[in-house]
């Protein structure tokens, strides 16, 4: 392996979105650093098998798994109006749900700027799109260029560290196209929130999948 | 409770800093909810005892504790890594501190904006300051102020959530003259980086704190 290659930490959820991050990561001759975070989500050891077939697809060998669960704690606390205590009885209560996490792509960006700056990285993809699906205030380009700010000015002065957005402006049809065109192996991802075995076909996540492939024209071999 | 009250998030790690923070936003009429991380530090049991009995001196409720070990994972710090030395004091090297934990406080104002957020607080306090000691990037004033622009443009529209760092042009012997005239229970925090029974007196912190109370011309009570 050439050791003079650039590195890049690309976040790699095990979806379609940051596996074609990473393919283009690959194209444009960085070694991937693969990151994976799990906050104890109903389809963590599904997720994170895609993950790892994902990596040994494209001979990926610097991986980390983070356990961000934290997300949880402060997911339910925007819905308990009672004294939190210290303990972790809120970790424990499966009976909470926790959907949104406010300003979870900076904690996202923070982890991986981190492990960047740590095996001298000098790029960190992320997968984000701002055209499709949920409109979250954290998904903007606007966002990631505050964030990029706050990268230059908070880290090492050699760091140079640059997020890549190169999703950003895709549809989910853009994305599975550009994916054909790469050779993504999509049938190794996982975007169904609700099952493991079998992708549930009605989640959001399962629904702007087959649109978007439907829409690209192209068969989802995970689908069929 | 005045349920009219402005609540502030304020990080508190047990150390003086940060109780003085939790001092000042107290004293600016702000409901206080204290957040605390750890990450498997050497001192981490000591430190929670110390944001405890800091929160119940204040009568704080609102508490989160937050593990943020994937740090270890990332690693590189004398902090985190167990057989790595702890540094010895060098007060006035330029040079960054080995205890540095890459990116640090993107990470703790990540974590600590989501749960802002989440409860609809209005103000984020930390402790940090730029004069004294380390000289981490992730510490200063130019790299707060990117930041806030991350956290406006990250958050729904309605959030208005203010990072405020009180102590950023305090030297530590002014921390300790502050603290004193708004009563902080200094006798309370922790600050060792090495020791849970006694404080060392040889760790930067230490070093940093001894200087600050004989500068102010303070008796610690916790070294006495």
């Amino acid at each position: 392996m050439n050791k003079e290659k650039k590195i890049a930490v690309v976040l790699m959820s095990g979806g379609m979105d940051s596996t074609l991050c990473a393919a283009i990561a690959l194209s444009q001759g960085y070694e991937v650093a693969g990151m994976h975070l799990n906050y104890e989500q109903r389809t963590k050891a599904r997720e994170e098998r895609a993950f790892n077939e994902i990596c040994d697809f494209y001979k990926i060998k610097k991986r980390l798994l983070i356990d961000v669960s934290y997300f949880k704690q402060i997911g339910s606390s925007s819905l308990t109006e009672v004294d939190m205590q210290v303990s972790k009885a809120d970790l424990d209560s499966s009976a909470i749900p926790t959907s949104y996490v406010p300003f979870r792509n900076a904690n996202i960006l923070a982890i991986s700027t981190s492990w960047a700056e740590a095996i001298n990285a000098s790029a960190l993809f992320i997968g984000a799109s701002q055209v499709d699906g949920s409109n979250y205030p954290d998904c903007r380009q606007s966002f990631f260029d505050a964030f990029q700010s706050a990268i230059d000015l908070g880290t090492k002065p050699e760091s140079k560290i640059k997020i890549i957005t190169p999703l950003i402006n895709m549809t989910k049809a853009d994305i599975v196209r550009e994916g054909a065109k790469l050779g993504v192996p999509f049938e190794l991802t996982w975007s169904c929130y609700q099952n493991s075995d079998k992708p549930c076909g009605v989640c959001d996540s399962c629904a702007l999948r087959e649109r978007g492939f439907r829409l690209a024209g192209l068969e989802d071999l995970l689908a069929v």
